[in-house]
Parts: C-alpha cells; structure tokens; sequence
C-alpha cells in the first residue's frame, strides 16, 4: 500500500469546512491525521463537534478532533457567521447532532505538537478557518516551521473584493494579526482566495447529482448546500448557487486542482484598525506580464483556476472516482 | 455656435497629464476654462510650466494656469515621478523649456473659486493628479459643491494592483487625506482607476502613426512617448508600450469613452499608516451579479472599458476627428 500523505485539517467546521472534510476522507493520496477546530462560522467548541459529526458520517470517528482557540490573538470576536451555516451549524441537513466520540483532552496546538513531531517533515496542514490556531502553535512550538512541509489556507483576496468587508474575507478579517503571523513564517505557504473560490460554483445540477447518488456523504452535501445556496443566491450569485470556499483549497492541497495562475508573491495582511483591515496585500503588479521575472515573494497565491472543481467534488462525494 | 462645456484641469503635467489636455485642446464638446497644478509627477511648479508648455505648443497661451499645493495635506513630499517623465518633466520630447506665458498670480484655490463662480452649475473638474488642491478648495470656498457639475478623477485602484505600493496608485497615495476628502464630498465624481488605465495601451503603431502625421502636438506624444514606453515597457508590460492614464480619463470625461461596466459604489481611501495606505477601497462585491440590485454608493468607479481608446486619442491628435 502506497503511504499516504499525513494532513491536519484545521477548520471552523460549517457546510464547505465539511465539503473540505468530505473531499479528503474519499481521496486516496492523503490521510487526515487529525482536525483542530477553531472559533469561526461558530465556536472552536461548536467547530470540533460539527467535524466529529462530519467524520461519524463518513464512518471515520478513529481521527481525533481537538478543540482550538474561541478567540483571536487582538480583541474579541465580533461575528459568527451561524446565519451561512444554519441553525445547527451544517445547513439543518439532518446530520445528527449527538456524536458518539468526543473531542481530544488535548488543545489544539498540544495536538499540532504531537502530529509535527509524528510526521515530521511530512505533515501538511490544510487551514480553512481563522489563522488563530497555526499563530499560537508557531509561537510556542519550537522548530514548527522545519516540521511542516506546507500550509494550504482558504482565505483573503488578492484582486478580488472581500466578503466580511469590501476588502477582506471572512477567515483573514477573523484574526489579521494570526494571518500575518502564519503568512510571514517562512514555511511553505499557498493562499486560495477569493478570486478563485468565487469562480468554482456549485449549481443546482451539481446538487442534483448529489441527491441521487444514494451515498450518504453526497446525500448530506446535497441537502447542506440547499441551506448554503439560498445565502449565496441572494446575496452574491443571484441564482441559487454557491461557492465552494474550502474544498476548493482541498482540492489545490492534493493537487486535482491544477492553478492557471499562482505566483508567489509578496503577501501582507492588513492589521491596521482601518477600512482595508484584514486585506491581503498581494504584490499582483506582475500580472501585466504574466509574473514573469516576478522574483523573491513569501507566498504562493493561486490566482486563477478552470472552473471545473465544483465536477471533481461531485464525483469524489458519489464515490465515481 | 454650440456652447462648450467648461472644463477645469488639475493636473501635474507629466506626459500623460500632457496627453489629456491635448486630447481636450482637441475636442469639440469642451473647452479648457484653467489649469490648476500639484505637485505628484513634479513639483507644482514645474508642473504649471509644463501645461503652459503644452498650451504654448497648441496655440493656447491664452488659457490661464495657477500654482497649486506643493505638499499633502498629511505630511512631506517623499517621492516625485521625475524618472517616468524624463529629466525635463514631457519626455525630453524637444519641447522648449522656456514659455512666452507666466503662470497666474492667483493661486489655485482663488483660481478655482473664480472658475466655480463665473460657471456654476456648469463647471466639470478633470482631477489627474494628487487630489490636494481640490481638498483644500473643498475646505476654503464656501458652497463649492453645489456649483461644480461633476469631477472626473485619474487615480486609484479597486481589483487592479497598485502602481506606487501594491495597494496604492500614484496620484492617490500622494496625498491620501485630499482624496477620501474629495470622493466623500457629496458631489457627483467618477473615478478612473487602474482597472481600465491599464487596459488601454498606447503601442508602437500608435507612435508611429503620431510620428508621421506632421501635426505639433501629435510629433510631440510620438517623441514623448517614446521615452514613456522605456519606463512602461521595461517595468510593466514587457514590451514597449505604455498606459495613457490620464488621458483615458479625459476620454471619459468628454463621453468618447463609454464604459462597459461603472457602477456607483461606495469607496473609501484608506488613510492609515498601514500596508493599504493610499488603496482605494471600492465596494466591488456586487460584481458577482453584474451590480444589479447595488445602491447607494458615493462614486461611479469605471471598472472596464473596451480598449479602443488609444486609437481615439490618436485620431483626435493628428486631426483625423
């Protein structure tokens, strides 16, 4: 048996956090290792059952969960984005809310700790929620960073507008200074913003297919998405549709999405308290010569995508491939 | 005979600043009633001698240029933009360097005062430099506002990347304070970002087709450009070529320019000391469904246009319209 490459999935548990969770329990190359819940679409808390929910439906409560920061590094939360989740966190699809395993006594960076050093050089870390987790383990882990082979995160937008604030997305606005923080490590880093993840739309044929493929994990897309595609239709799309955020950034991590466009680039986020905080200040000004002689850069930002993520999804969750 | 829409220039006549008042002295629909300048491309005055050189050059001494801000509002001067207009401010294109007209012994703010009395309601402002002289006039002339028709504005970036700092653009980030001052005002303002500037390429068969016509001002954007396209075709697009930034501005100014997309949306400038000093942040986050069902906003942001601009300035230089 071919080994399987280790991956800690760090996440805010709601209806993409478990398309994400969904994509990588049904690939072969990769092997989640363990998830670290942090506060979010809903409490770190709340994050940890939701993934265990998740990884119950998938017959795979072996992978432990632990529960990470509620807080950012600066301040307070400020949101939750419960209403883009529904009421129970997982669009009200019916997932079962008790779960039979419960979450890890260890902390979430007690738990990147044990994995870093298990996998070490191996691991990779799949981020889709706020950074906060990934900051607090960088600053009391020693040696993090040489332990990590990578850090694939769903967040900011590069030429993209924002969707929390005109300039920011939603999991960088969370916690900026974490961002910043992860960003600027020195570990091996790709963003997947905004301006690829709101161009790889499921529809409602893709909906469709899910609902009829009679396999419980696509049954649970199918109906989670039809709470997500009622947020999307109105505010963003204007038909009933939807993005789909974090299993597009799943889909960069093993490489069944092949990016048109990412350079790296120099990237800083915002953490200034005005109009732009929580930005991602991407250094795109080589795309009017398609990035080339663009040298140094912190971060490899995928630009551009085909499209053609939302079919790999779809088929992956009906166990067609 | 039909009466010409007045038109106040504030500009920092560099070699795009030169292009737009050429573009106008051309234009049947206005006429050029002043020209205030800035600092930015040069000081202010330098950059009144500039336009007065551009004047002398079409036969207009007779238009009257007044001195402008020679600092922000905010701070220092730290950066002029002598090394993108050549060591005498249009080019080194040949163009004499002492002018038979002085500049006006008013200033800018008085000038513009004038101007906004003698043809309130109709006055239009073509702003292609840092926005200080209007800030200050905004703060001196009472009831301003209500007499000016509209200001155009070259500057800014809403998805585009920055020019001057990955963020910001060049007549914005000098003078931040002026602009959020002048794009919050309450009068009708559109802005020509980025976005569409850089998308509208002067190329070399444009120069050539200037460089034979045998017309002053249209010998005169071949050589200058000549010396633009080194900085352009070097740092930016890879080949020589060159954007025609304010004069774009003045395309849409007039209405040859005719946008294919400029919705009126909410910007801010942001003014901190951050990493986004200086970027425009425009609420673009209805681009996703063409903008239907946006309202409010402060200011029509030109976000695309067609790319035939450049062959309208030419025809409009060497006299063919």
């Amino acid at each position: 048996m071919t080994q399987r490459t280790p991956v800690l999935v760090d996440c805010d548990t709601g209806i993409d956090d478990a398309m994400a969770l969904l994509f990588l329990l049904a690939s072969d190359g990769v092997e989640i290792v363990g998830v670290t819940s942090v506060f979010g679409n809903n409490t770190a808390a709340q994050c940890a059952i939701n993934s265990l929910r998740v990884l119950e439906l998938a017959g795979r409560t072996d992978i432990p969960v632990a529960i990470g920061a509620e807080k950012p590094l600066v301040g307070e939360v400020t949101y939750l984005a419960t209403h883009v989740h529904g009421s129970d966190g997982l669009g009200d699809a019916g997932l079962p809310v008790d779960v039979a395993a419960q979450p890890s006594t260890k902390t979430a960076v007690e738990f990147i700790d044990e994995l870093a050093e298990r996998y070490a050089g191996e691991l990779r870390i799949l981020a889709i929620g706020p950074l906060t987790n990934l900051a607090h383990a960088l600053d009391q882990i020693p040696g993090l960073v040489g332990k990590v082979r990578d850090v694939v995160i769903m967040g900011g937008a590069a030429d993209a507008p924002g969707n929390q604030s005109p300039a920011a997305e939603a999991n960088i606005i969370h916690d900026p200074e974490a961002a910043q923080r992860v960003i600027s490590a020195g570990w091996e880093t790709t963003l997947v913003p905004l301006d690829v993840t709101m161009r790889e739309i499921l529809t409602e044929d893709h909906r469709d297919r899910l609902a009829v493929a009679g396999v419980p994990a696509a049954s649970f897309v199918a109906a989670a998405t039809d709470f997500y595609f009622g947020h999307y239709g109105m505010d963003s799309f204007g038909r009933r549709s939807s993005a789909c955020h974090d299993a597009l950034a799943a889909g960069v991590l093993t490489g069944e999405v092949v990016p048109l466009s990412a350079p790296v680039i120099d990237v800083v986020v915002d953490c200034t308290d005005g109009p732009g905080r929580g930005a991602t200040i991407c250094d795109t000004r080589g795309r009017y010569r398609n990035f080339t002689g663009t040298s140094g850069g912190n971060c490899r930002v995928v630009l551009e995508t085909d499209g053609t993520f939302p079919d790999v999804l779809v088929r992956r969750l009906v166990g067609a491939v």
